[in-house]
């Protein structure tokens, strides 16, 4: 079989290897699509070579087909289709107060285990969640990234009738977008990137450039002074931490989904006087992904549009590359039977 | 009567003024007591010159005794024990979503509009709460601080057996912990003063100088790992908000209370690691004030304890030069019929 490994250095390599046996409690996944996430070129970048013990195969965004169960393994049989929740959570602890998904010691497979850019990839039962036979596995990659919006739109609390304003319109804010606007919500995007704001305005959003119109001005006219009930910030630069305190409006919550590494100014007097909220989300808890999987069950919201390319696993590197030299895709799906 | 007006330039004049007669909708208060806030100190040193229209009457935490009553006042009679709500709020609007007390245009009374700090006070009747005839007007001096530290441990929804760490002990934390320990929550007080430190410890709390003592590594003991379920954040200094986000275990709740006037930073890494929440509490409303209203009457609290001096109203300009010489004391109380 093919797999591929990150070897450091900007640098994958392909190499053939073994097909092995699923330990018992394990399953052997035929990998069908394995989507590239932005963790996966931070990865690349070399960004988390303190935490990836390479060579490493990566890849958590997946989907696929059960290959061999191991001897334990009775809810699942060769043939079904299933997507891996990518979290390792057997070293939970009583102080996690049950709150698995982010238990202190948690391990994410595809980071800090091999992950699903291979041909085959044996994994744990328990992290699998099944599919219809119906299922298009395209999509289907999808529903990692898909079920991080499902949490965060969870969390937010986002109600039918309420404006959230959605702040970088990637991947993951494109995906929050969808389902705040699922809920019945009137979404407002901010973005910089012209491609992206085109793909945005494809999708049916109404799109901001904030270096081009006043994003603040905008909400409040939007919203007839009320300004935004929920902001997701899922840009992860200052410029979105300036701003969110100043659209959301009384009592408004931040759902805070990006990921910043380093400390960042922020406007706490602008919390007591309105009251707002800062909530902070990681990953998704099983009801999201099962949430997460009849969006995709049912394909009623544009997700084929988010898939902007399909490339054969053996080109990684050259995909990797690419995604630098032009970083205005959205989601590019390896086939991981080429 | 005896009035006191902030003059700017850390002055305060006592005058002799007309008593004046309430007009249709407003009551005439004889003021027991009203004690100093740090808002008040915050007038006193100029900080707030911007907002004060002086020379202003200012104060905004009292008590006293319906004295006379305006001709459409119909639910207050003279003699009536009182405590104001000093929230003017007459200018809400349909985008203040029903939060009154922290709407756009609201005015603060005794900042925005004159204050209790005179003999004899004219307020809206809208702004009273009725006290029993038994209530200690001294302690009903309280009512209005007392009430932000319900607030903020309302918000914080701090349940029964959860731990709460305050960090900064002085009136309004002290009330904080004293209002959260209440609930049923163990209680940690973060707080480098020592006068306060002695203070907090005579109260009956368990006290940390976090200049002494590892603060993270004592709440990781003392909650076997699990860390604080809340943290209030009532100091108003960058060491409190650095150490807020490592003292909160996962999914634990910070109240900012603390007024910050500039950008400050914040760990969000952990906001998204923890899947931390950050609420920002600003005043009080109704119902925190019959809460605190029932606490100050029930008196089972130790409150005459932050009550560390009494002074007659026409010493203010001592009393405020004091407060900056010796800034160990809690809670003065201004007798304003002295
Ligand atoms: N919380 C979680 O569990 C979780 C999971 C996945 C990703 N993330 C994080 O979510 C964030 C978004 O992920 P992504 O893959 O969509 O990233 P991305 O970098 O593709 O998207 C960010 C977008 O923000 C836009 N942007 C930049 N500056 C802007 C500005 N001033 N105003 C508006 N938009 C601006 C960029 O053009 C880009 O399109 C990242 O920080 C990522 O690490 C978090
Ligand atoms: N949210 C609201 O509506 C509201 C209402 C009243 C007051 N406030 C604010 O609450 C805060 C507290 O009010 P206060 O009157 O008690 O103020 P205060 O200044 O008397 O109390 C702050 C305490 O923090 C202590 N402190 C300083 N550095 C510390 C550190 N590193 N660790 C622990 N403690 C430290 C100080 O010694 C002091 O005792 C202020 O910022 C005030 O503006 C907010
Ligand atoms: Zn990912
Ligand atoms: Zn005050």
């Amino acid at each position: 079989m093919k797999a591929t490994r990150y070897e450091g250095n900007k640098t994958f390599n392909v190499i053939e290897t073994e097909v092995e046996a699923p330990a018992k409690d394990d399953v052997r996944i035929k990998v069908a699509y394995s989507g590239v996430c932005g963790t996966d070129v931070h990865i690349y970048h070399g960004m988390m070579d303190k935490r990836v013990n390479f060579p490493i195969t990566i890849g958590h965004e997946m989907s696929g087909t059960i290959d061999a169960v191991g001897d334990n393994v009775t809810t699942y049989k060769v043939g079904d289709k299933v997507v891996v929740r990518p979290l390792d959570d057997r070293g939970v602890k009583p102080s996690d107060k049950g709150f698995n998904h982010i238990c202190e010691d948690l391990k994410f497979i595809g980071i800090d285990s091999p992950g699903s850019m291979q041909q085959y990839w044996n994994v744990p039962a328990f992290t699998l969640h099944k599919l219809k036979t119906t299922t298009d596995l395209k999509l289907a990659a999808l529903i990692e990234p898909l079920s991080v919006a499902v949490h965060d739109v969870r969390l937010s609390q986002l109600k039918h009738k309420e404006t959230a304003v959605v702040l970088g319109g990637g991947p993951i804010g494109l995906l929050v977008a969808m389902v705040a606007k699922n809920t019945g919500a009137t979404v407002i995007i901010s973005e910089i990137n012209p491609v992206r704001i085109s793909k945005a305005q494809d999708l049916g959003f109404d799109v901001i450039n904030p270096t081009h119109t006043d994003l603040i001005q905008y909400v409040k006219e939007k919203t007839e002074g009320r300004l935004a009930d929920v902001v997701f910030e899922v840009a992860g630069v200052q410029p979105a931490l300036d701003v969110m305190t100043e659209i959301a409006g009384i009592r408004g919550r931040i759902v805070m989904v990006a990921i910043h590494g380093e400390k960042k100014n922020i406007d706490l007097f602008k919390f007591f006087w309105k009251e707002l909220k800062l909530i902070g989300a990681r990953v998704y808890e099983k009801e999201d992904y099962e949430k997460s999987i009849q969006l995709i069950t049912d394909n009623q919201l544009p997700f084929e549009q988010l898939i902007t390319d399909i490339q054969p696993l053996s080109k990684i590197q050259e995909v990797f590359e690419n995604i630098d030299k032009k970083p205005d895709g959205l989601k590019i799906l390896m086939d991981c039977q080429l």
